[in-house]
């Protein structure tokens, strides 16, 4: 573990023009939820998604129309594309053949090492990477009664070695438990043991709520300690919010430099002004900015000073008016009245 | 650090008749944003708060008839009550004095050596414990130019030693930044040099999905280290939300084991029923749940029973209707109408 000192080393591969691992930024990815044969259904959803700032889309394959359904979904989008097959390799030969960038695959849920062989060789002509994607349902029930991290760690190795042994290396591993403790152990176990690159993600984490909590503990721990690759954030409902959350979570541990980061304290009986109302204005006048702003609002003058200096530009309210920070120096004092306005015409200058 | 394998020891205070660090769970607390003199604007927060399972609140007390309202506000409340004081000793005698059941106050901050000597006194006296409450705003400029880690673990100790040379010990500290990754490198550095326990928290964190995204990762990744004593999610917006937001995050460890934990999949193209809408129903049916139950709701049937065996209770949803499984074994075949009654029943039996 390199404990914030810098990103554990990982190989490098590509999902279409996206790397993943080494130096490579971290990404973000996402699924669709709809059928993936139902095409305009799959286009609007990609398109919402790339528009979040989503940088690879997986979708279902669960059966031949939809591996077909790829190469029409690829003909109209740009984006990436994950396969995600479960057990049946004719699914992933078919998408290979439809065009997709990658598959999620487990190689042992194949019948017989000729499947595994056919998939190798289709996935090495067409320069195709793996993700080997385990959870808590496919840990070997024979050798471990809980899915603990050891056992999801050694479920994926099990998977890892039968693509070695036919010398196919381009492989992108998860880990995944809805118990976010399970799922940080054991993607700590495995990044101290081998260097493929990591999707991270907490699994079932539920509706919108409970799942950005925990998967914000766990993807940010993980990606704290240096650890992960590209990351999921999996909610039960809109799949937008996967991503503006994703972003959240990059931009938070300085990962991402992007948007209107935006420091405001949670008000107490010394607050001289809604705070609230002013975040949510700015936050809606600005969401489509893309440069990297720390942006603060304080409610009163004990805190407000010192935390907005450290912003890009800030104000600190007081009884009377405010004061408007920029790189940690006074500008002027402003008027209640021209906080909000004072703040956008340095956002957008 | 203990790293996943156990909780580091930590002292022991009381703030009211609820135990801080030790041995003792993990509290949840928040901070009332009304103005305190608003008597009784305040009880009906605090009321609101200890609702939704708040422990111990925070009062900010910007002046003397703020610190008089504490003695009222005790008569009408039984949840301990921290007297938030900045700079000014004399608010802080008038508080103990009032009842107030800890303080947050950094004795750095006094003006001389009587006015601690004078507080530590009183607060001994009364049996009342002091939180040195460290942020970007107190580092010493002189020696930092910018609030590191460093800065803030340097200026925690400035504060403490003041305490300690008076011989009084009963301290706990926070040390709290926006920038997460600054905030729990600060408490991880404290941990490994001091025992007195600690409030976790990310300061300045937002508005609520910027603010639970920030707390998650900074709060959640400390206790995954067996790091933190009491907790404070800061939000920009209604405080009930912070006191959600604390428990999801300690069930989502397994810190606290109460009400109803959701496993649901995102949903892809192999769902098969309206997971989200499920999974709503059946929170709002069950938000009173003191108990604990892990319940899943699987929209398919390829994670579906793998994952929600692992649950306590949980449906696996077919193409023609469901399984219902229990502490993982499948009780029964229902249809796609009988999941939520079939799982309410289970709930509530």
């Amino acid at each position: 573990m390199s404990d914030q000192t810098g990103r554990r080393k990982t190989r490098q591969l590509y999902i279409g023009n996206v790397p993943i691992g080494g130096d490579a930024p971290i990404s973000i990815q996402s699924m669709t939820s709809c059928p993936t044969k139902n095409i305009p259904l799959v286009l609007a959803e990609i398109k919402r998604l790339e528009e979040a700032g989503c940088e690879i889309v997986r979708l279902g394959i669960p059966d031949e129309e939809s591996a077909r359904a790829i190469r029409l979904i690829k003909n109209e989008t740009r984006i990436p594309i994950v396969a995600d097959i479960h057990f049946d390799y004719r699914l992933a030969l078919e998408s290979i053949e439809a065009g997709a960038d990658a598959l999620r695959i487990n190689p042992g849920n194949l019948r017989n090492k000729e499947q595994v062989q056919a998939l190798v060789k289709a996935c090495r002509d067409k320069n195709i990477p793996i993700r080997i994607g385990v959870n808590s349902g496919s840990i070997d029930k024979t050798r471990f009664s809980h899915p603990t991290a050891e056992a999801l760690v050694d479920s994926a190795l099990e998977h890892i070695k039968i693509l070695e042994e036919l010398e196919f290396f381009e492989i992108k591993v998860s880990l995944k438990s809805s118990h976010v403790p399970t799922m940080v152990r054991a993607y700590r176990l495995f990044a101290e043991i081998r260097d493929y690159p990591l999707h991270l993600g907490v699994t079932e984490a539920g509706t919108y709520e409970q799942a950005i909590v925990k998967s914000s503990i766990g993807i940010g721990a993980l990606l704290l300690d240096g650890i992960g690759d590209t990351i999921r954030v999996s909610i039960t409902g809109d799949v937008v919010k996967e991503i503006e959350a994703a972003r959240t979570i990059l931009r938070s541990l300085g990962l991402r430099k992007e948007g209107i980061e935006i420091i405001s304290c949670p008000t107490c009986a010394r607050k001289e002004f809604d705070v609230e109302a002013a975040v949510n204005e700015l936050l809606e006048k600005t969401k489509h900015v893309k440069k990297y702003l720390k942006v603060a609002v304080m409610g009163c003058v004990v805190n407000g000073p010192g935390e907005a200096s450290e912003a890009d530009v800030g104000v600190a309210v007081g009884k009377t008016g405010a004061v408007l920070f920029k790189n940690g120096k006074v500008i002027k004092n402003i008027s209640k009245d021209q906080i909000i306005s004072a703040l956008l015409e340095e956002i957008f200058q």
